[in-house]
């Protein structure tokens, strides 16, 4: 097909909307290392996870055999009020680049939570409304997950408790206030509400918390709690199986115009996004169907999958949750303050860790002001002001594309655009003020951290 | 058409996208009346004007006979990368009320200036750069119409001034910084750059500025400034024409389903969001050809239609700009700080002026608690989170709506959502902390700011 015939926008119909998430552990040889109990050393079995989870979730959790999983129709009906997300040709930014490149990008931040993190809330929330209970639990860093899952509460009026990392809840008050809206309670991590919060609390006076933090304090609320479960944004296979339908709308999006990417590129830092988007891509690669290049792009600051380990850790701080093996920085690995935006956890997904550690992935890595250059670039052209997380994969992408230029060659790049910047106006500021500082870690710093591992798997 | 076949979000397909404005004026019987030269007391010449603006912008300020204007191609690209809006059924609104009303709004906030804004800026700015322009200044109250232009002026590498009211420049930094990185420069007014800053700095020392002060420096800026002209973000003629995609777009998709509604509502400030909303349906109306119930919705504190006078009155608080016929509330009028949100104007667009005046549109005035509940309530089903301008039409159409529930009528709504409120959390903040107050002017300030209307016309 001609290349002018190409949209801008690539809307599918309501009716061409995936009716079932794609479980990628479904074709992979090398399934991803179950959960264990850190008390036992043992794989988690369905009922010991039902204390935390959700019963449907912890299905989904552990099922690595169905291809496809339906999904309810409630969950689709919440879905068209904010899907399909378009399919957006960068016409602007490759012509700015002039670049014989085409660029596409998945958008999905046109929801009120500013992010894809909607699509797993929902059914999240569903599964637990549908269990009968009376709310959920959850923690959130810079602001994303608990912004989606207070809206997801509010549609389907379960209560909704957010622990949202001190550091976080004191300089962005607006994202707190925007849970507020939906209804959420908010509390700022660690807390002296919880026994984890309190023992950190004092163990390590003035914290401004964690991410591992927060979610110790939030599985420790939910299990302590009549009628509640725990849900978490990232990390967990269910979280990447329902992020599928990102993948799965790009690629009929793709297909309805006979396009086939060359690269497809996704930030990571908890592999929600990445691990949605790719998914049906994985899948034909896993088969032996079609070949992609896949690019995952963390912080330098926070490099799990380039510089970490690949090893059984503990998921939070207070270790309290189970124990996944995954690319790890080590449980106790917090980047340096003046990282800005999310992509800040020390794991990373078991199945985009397995996917990577096999080779069918990529992985790079970008210190912060080239992230925001790629994002200030981005926004001047293409007239969206993106998240510093969904920067990382701009900042890839173009690197790509700038390379095209130089071999002449039309490479198809398709990448993420995971959501908005509106509420990340402070590193914004400290970018444009000359102020914004990178940070890597060192081998020491790295080393220091990887001794605390525990010794398993 | 069955109602079950409407999907939840109407898009046009590009090709179904307008290619020419539509003018309402063309099919007014009693034109708005024209600015005045207010040194002369006779009406502006298109020479005078082209001091002020665009060429091309006078000439369509001025055109009151063309129905129909071309859309140029540089402005139809820029508008596919972020329209067709969708025009949504808001399936979950209605069910939660319990209404038997069917309720449609047009969504002008997914793009980064965050509302319907961007529809005029970008045409604005289009127009001065074929004049070979440097660079435009303008006035922003809340920040909307200032980002918007920042992009359109990003986009076409020109350079962009902006004269933000000081109390939201300070209350609101971070809408500075996303207008700072489309590189415009933003300056708090009055400041000390323009003799008119200086001179209301002088007369009221510590004020926080109004948005007809901002005018009248952003005026002076351009007006005495090698290759600047002044641009406008409401009001005007040119930007009710601009915004008349909005309604185009909001016909056409009605027209796809046949449906036809029954009431249209829209929030009134200076009118560009209403004016452009309701124009083809106000063609019709005028033409003879369909009858519509047409609804401008205005805050209490800022009542301009519904308890200001139909008269000339000056645009801007320092008196540097022509007069125009409108409904007023005298142009010293500001409304209570405790005001959230745009729709701060003193006077209304002529055009809508005239129309209300000869009985083809209906006002309503709502105090901004009730806005602010409306706003909640529809975030919590809908999923977006409203500006607060947007909300009072939320309010409007829920009531009607809930009137429909009484009187059992299945009357289809469609209402204006004019953009997104991540910008607003102070104002939410207030609203959930229960300390958000209303205000309404006695008819002693009212008299006594009508005390200052000139005697002409």
């Amino acid at each position: 097909m001609a290349q002018q015939e190409i949209p801008y926008k690539i809307y599918l119909e309501e009716n061409e909307m995936p009716k079932a998430w794609y479980n990628v552990r479904a074709d992979m040889k090398n399934k991803p290392a179950p959960l264990l109990n850190p008390a036992t050393g043992r794989p988690m079995t369905a009922e010991e996870l039902s204390g935390v989870f959700c019963r449907e979730l912890v299905a989904q959790e552990l099922n690595d055999t169905d291809r496809e999983i339906p999904i309810p129709q409630e969950i689709r009906d919440f879905y068209r009020m904010y899907r399909p997300s378009p399919l957006v040709r960068a016409y602007c930014l490759e012509k700015k680049l002039d670049t014989p490149a085409k660029i596409y990008y998945k958008f999905e931040g046109n929801n009120t939570s500013g992010s894809h993190k909607l699509n797993s809330a929902i059914a999240q929330a569903y599964y637990a409304k549908k269990q009968g209970l009376r709310g959920v639990t959850t923690e959130t860093g810079a602001g994303q997950w608990g912004t989606a899952l207070s809206m997801a509460c509010a549609y389907f009026e379960l209560d909704c408790r957010v622990y949202m990392v001190k550091v976080s809840y004191e300089q962005k008050p607006f994202r707190r206030e925007v849970m507020r809206t939906y209804g959420a309670s908010v509390t700022p991590s660690p807390s002296m509400d919880t026994a984890v919060g309190r023992a950190i609390n004092e163990r390590f006076p003035g914290t401004t918390g964690s991410l591992g933090c927060a979610i110790s304090e939030a599985v420790e609320a939910a299990t302590t709690r009549e009628g509640y479960r725990y849900v978490l944004g990232s990390v967990l296979n269910q979280v990447l199986l329902h992020q599928s339908v990102i993948g799965l709308e790009t690629k009929a999006a793709l297909d309805k115009y006979g396009i086939v990417p060359d690269v497809i590129i996704g930030c990571a830092g908890g592999g929600s996004n990445l691990g949605g988007l790719i998914s049906p891509f994985m899948g034909e690669k896993l088969r032996g169907e079609r070949d992609y290049r896949i690019v995952a792009v963390e912080p330098a600051s926070c490099p799990s999958l380039t510089r970490g380990r690949f090893a059984y850790d503990f998921c939070d701080t207070g270790k309290v949750c189970p124990l996944a093996k995954m690319y790890t920085l080590g449980s106790g690995f917090i980047p340096a303050p003046n990282h800005a935006g999310g992509l800040r956890y020390h794991g990373m997904s078991s199945i985009l860790s397995q996917l990577y550690h096999d080779g069918y992935m990529e992985a790079v890595s970008v210190p912060q002001t080239q992230v925001f250059e790629a994002a200030e670039y981005f926004a001047r052209c293409e007239g969206i002001l993106p998240a510093p997380e969904s920067s990382h994969a701009i900042r890839a992408a173009i690197d790509e594309a700038l390379k095209c230029r130089e071999t002449g060659k039309e490479e198809t790049i398709v990448f993420g655009l995971t959501g908005t910047g509106y509420f990340d106006m402070v590193a914004y500021e400290k970018f444009h003020d000359g102020k914004m500082e990178d940070y890597i870690p060192t081998d020491e710093e790295l080393e220091k951290s990887f001794a605390g591992l525990p010794q398993i798997g």
